[in-house]
C-alpha cells in the first residue's frame, strides 16, 4: 500500500521561500499621484525589512533560522493521499491535500504571521495592529506575537466577531486584544457606525481601522501587518507548495491540477505559485483559485487599479476587484470576504496563467461534509469552496475515465465554525448570491480607477 | 540543534497493542453473585470479538489492517521537544510530549474509538450506543463510526453538554445523534430527573443510560462502547506509549518522568504502561497519573470493588472509586469527572508502581495557558492537569539542578473549551475541592463493598 501520508522531517524543512517576483513582470503599485509609490513611503505602515521583501526580485529569499524555530512547531506539514474521499467517489483520480490544518491556530496563516512577527521585532517594534476577517488570520498574529514578546491588537469584522465569539477567546489565550470593527477607535470605523450602526464590517473597513490605529500612534513603536494580498505574505505562504513539491517528488507523482480557496489570495497562492514556474516554463497544469459566489472577485470583477482598504490607505493595487467600497454579503467563510485579490494572483488570472472558479455556500457545505465524512478533518468554511472544485473535477475525471492528480490546500479546520455547520444541517444556510444589479453597479464603479497594463509572460 | 519534533512515517506505526494483562495479576471482575464474571454474560453489551480483548492475557496483539488504515490519517503522532516551555521554566529539564491533538477529533480517543468500531462491524453491528463526558469521547466515536458505515448515539452528562454546545454539531458533521444526560430515553435517566430535574449529570449515570438503551434494543444489532477504563480499551491506548518509546529512542532518550492526566484512565496508561513494564522489572522511572482535585479518585479514594456506572448495569471492578452514587461538581474538566479508575491503573497504583497526584482547576488553567503560550497549541483542560504537574515536575529539576527527562501525553487540544478560558480570563472560574465531609461520606459508602486482594507484582 502507498503511505497515506507523506511526512518531511525538521531537517527537510524549506530553507528559503520561493518569490515569483522573481519570475514575472508586475504593474508597480501607485501612489495618489498616479506614479509608482517609493519603498519609503510605506515606512511608516510596515518595518523596512518587510518592505525590502515586498519589493525584492531576487528569486529565494532564505528563511532565517529564529523563524524556522517556530515553524518547526508544526511544519513540514503533512502531503496526505484522500484514499477515503476518493474511494467516495469512485473517481480515479488520485486526490492529495496538504494538511495546513495542524498549526497551532489550525490554518496556513502562522506562515506568514511567524516571520511578519520576527521581522517587526529584530526591527525594533513593540506593538503590531492587525484586521481579521474569519478570525484565522487574528489568531495567527497572535500566536506569532506570543512566540517573540510582541503585543498584538486586532479589528474583527463584526460578522465574523459575532458569528463566532471563541476566536476571540483564542486570541486572548495567546495574548492578543480583539475588538469588533467598525469600532468606535478609529475615524474610519467612526465614519462607517455613523451611516450604518448595524454595519457588518468588512476586510476593507478593518484594515482601514488598524491602518489608521498604526499611523496615529507618534511613539513609532507600533506597525501594521496584512495577513494576504501582498507580495511578502504570499512570498512567506510558498513554502506550502515547496514542501508539497518535495512530498509529491517523493513518491514519482507531479499534479496535474491544483486547488485552493482564494480570498485575499495566499493560501492558494502558496501552494501555487512553486508550480506556477513551471507553466511559465511550459508544463501542463491546470491551476485554479477558487472564490465564493458571494464575492466573485475573480471571476467576475475587473482587473483595475483599486486600494486594498475601504478608506483609500493603501497604494493603489493592480487587482481584480468589485471596488474598495464594495460590501460583501455575510456569508460564513470570512475569509473570503474581500473586495479584491492579491496583485499576483490577478497578474496570472488576467493573463490565463490560472482558471478561477466560483462555488455556492451550500455547494461548499455540502462538500465539507463529504469530506469530514471521509477524510475525518473538519474543513474550515473557506477550505469548503477548494473541496466543492475538487469533488467536481475528481468527478470530471471519472466521467472522462481519466486518472489525474489533484493537489489542493486544506488550509484550515473548522473547530471555530461548527455554528455554521449548524446552520447547515437546519437548513437556514443559504446560497448568497452577488445580484446582476450589485455586480453592474460595482463594475460601474470601477469603471474610473486607473487600469493596469496588459502584460504578457508567458 | 536537535529536532523539534521526531517523527514517524506510516510503515513505522506500530503493528501490535502492548497488553498489560499478561504481565501483572489482577483481581477478576464480579457478578451480582460476588463470583468473577464469565465472558459470555458481557455478550448483550458488547462484540464477543471485544469481549475475548478485554479477557486476553496475551502480551501483543496484532492491529488490523482495516484499522491502521484509519489510525494512518493521524498516526504515528508527532513526539515533541518543548523546547519552548523549557526556555520560559528556565528549567535543566529535557520536556517531551505526544501531541494526541492532531487526530481528527482533537484527542487520544479515537485511537480506541476506531478499533472498537471496527470489531463492532466485523460482528455484524450495526449501532453503537455510548456515553461521553467532555465529548471528546462521543466525537471520538462519531468519527470512527464514520469511517466504518455505522450509526452512533451519544448520552452526553448535561454539564459539559451546556457548556460546550459545539461538542454536539461535532458530533453531527460525522453523523452521530447526541442528547444531553440524564435524559428521558432510559429508565435510569427518568429515575435521575425524578428526583433532581437540574441534575448536571455524570459519567456514571451516562454509562447507565447508554447501556440501558443498548440491552433495550432486542434485535441484537446495537452494542455499547466504553471510552475509558476497560482493559481492551487501555490496550488500544498503547500504541501511544510504544509509538513514543520508538520516538525517544531515535533521539537516544529514555524518560526519567513520565506524566499523564487521569479521568478514566486511558491517555495515561496509553502513554505509561508500555514502560511500566520495564519499571516492574527495576527500571527507575516515576510514573504519575494526574487527576483533578474536584474528583480525587486515586489520590483519596478507597480501592475496592464497585461499578463502573451508577446504575450498576457494569460488573464489579476491582478499583479505586469515591462511589458509583458519587455525583463529581461540575467543574471543567468533563473528562476526569468520573467516579472510578481503570483497574489496571489502580492495581499499578495500589502498590505502589505509579504515584497519583491532584492539582486545582486553577493551577491547571495557569499551566494550560503558558504551555499555549510558548508551546502554541491550546490544551484541552484535561490535558491542562498534566501540564500542571510537567511544570511542577520542571521546577523541582531546575532546584535540585538535575537534567531530568520528562515525558508527558498532550491528550487533546481545546478548540471546543474555550468559553472555560473566557472564564478562567474574567475570574469566574474557581477551584473546586472535595470537602472533608463529602469526602467522609463517599468512603463510608465504599466501606459496604467487597475489598479486592492485595497483589504484588514486583
Amino acid at each position: 500500500m502507498e503511505p497515506k501520508k507523506i511526512l518531511l522531517h525538521d531537517d527537510e524543512l524549506p530553507k528559503q521561500w520561493y518569490n515569483i517576483s522573481a519570475d514575472i513582470k508586475m504593474n508597480p503599485p501607485l501612489g495618489p499621484d498616479g506614479k509608482p509609490i517609493s519603498p519609503e513611503s510605506l515606512a511608516p505602515v510596515f518595518p523596512m525589512n518587510l518592505i525590502e521583501q515586498e519589493v525584492s526580485t531576487q528569486r529565494w529569499i532564505d528563511i532565517p533560522d529564529e523563524v524556522k524555530k517556530v515553524l518547526l512547531m508544526w511544519r513540514p506539514t503533512p502531503l496526505v493521499r484522500a484514499y477515503q474521499l476518493e474511494k467516495a467517489l469512485g473517481t480515479p483520480a488520485k486526490i492529495f491535500f496538504k494538511n495546513e490544518s495542524v498549526s497551532p491556530p489550525g490554518s496556513h496563516k502562522p506562515n506568514t504571521a511567524v516571520p511578519q512577527a520576527y521581522y517587526n521585532k529584530i526591527f525594533g517594534i513593540k506593538r503590531i495592529v492587525t484586521e481579521t476577517g474569519a478570525g484565522q488570520w487574528g489568531s495567527a498574529l497572535s500566536f506569532a506575537c506570543s512566540q517573540f514578546g510582541l503585543e498584538c491588537k486586532i479589528f474583527m469584522v463584526r460578522v465574523s466577531f459575532d458569528q463566532k465569539p471563541y476566536r476571540k477567546s483564542l486570541m486572548n489565550v495567546w495574548g492578543g486584544k480583539c475588538i469588533a470593527s467598525p469600532s468606535n477607535e478609529t475615524k474610519t470605523g467612526r465614519d462607517v457606525l455613523e451611516k450604518d450602526p448595524n454595519c457588518p464590517g468588512s476586510l476593507g473597513i478593518a484594515i482601514s481601522e488598524a491602518i489608521e490605529a498604526t499611523i496615529s500612534d507618534t511613539t513609532g513603536s507600533t506597525r501594521y501587518s496584512l495577513g494576504s494580498v501582498l507580495n511578502h505574505v504570499l512570498l512567506h505562504q510558498t513554502i506550502i507548495g515547496l514542501e508539497a513539491k518535495k512530498q509529491l517528488e517523493i513518491i514519482g507523482e507531479y499534479p496535474d491540477v491544483i486547488i485552493g480557496c482564494a480570498g485575499g489570495g495566499s493560501n492558494f497562492a502558496g501552494l501555487a505559485f512553486p508550480f506556477v514556474l513551471d507553466k511559465v516554463n511550459g508544463k501542463q497544469i491546470a491551476i485554479y483559485p477558487v472564490e465564493p459566489q458571494g464575492c466573485p472577485t475573480l471571476t467576475k470583477g475587473p482587473f483595475v487599479y483599486d486600494h486594498g482598504d475601504t478608506a483609500g490607505y493603501t497604494p493603489l493595487l493592480p487587482m481584480f476587484s468589485l471596488g474598495h467600497t464594495f460590501m460583501p454579503p455575510p456569508f460564513h467563510a470570512g475569509g473570503l470576504r474581500y473586495h479584491g485579490m492579491a496583485p499576483t494572483v490577478s497578474q496570472l488570472a488576467d493573463e490565463g496563467l490560472i482558471h478561477p472558479l466560483a462555488v455556492s455556500q451550500l455547494d461548499a457545505y455540502e462538500a465539507g461534509i463529504l469530506a469530514a465524512r471521509t477524510e475525518g478533518i473538519i474543513p474550515a468554511p473557506e477550505t469548503n469552496h477548494a473541496i466543492a472544485a475538487v469533488i467536481a473535477e475528481a468527478q470530471k475525471a471519472k466521467e472522462e475515465g481519466k486518472a489525474k492528480t489533484i493537489l489542493f490546500n486544506w488550509s484550515g479546520h473548522g473547530f471555530l465554525d461548527l455554528a455554521a455547520y449548524d446552520k447547515y444541517f437546519s437548513k437556514e444556510l443559504k446560497n448568497v448570491l452577488m445580484s446582476e444589479s450589485e455586480l453592474l453597479a460595482a463594475t460601474k464603479i470601477c469603471e474610473s480607477y486607473p487600469k493596469p497594463l496588459r502584460l504578457k509572460n508567458r
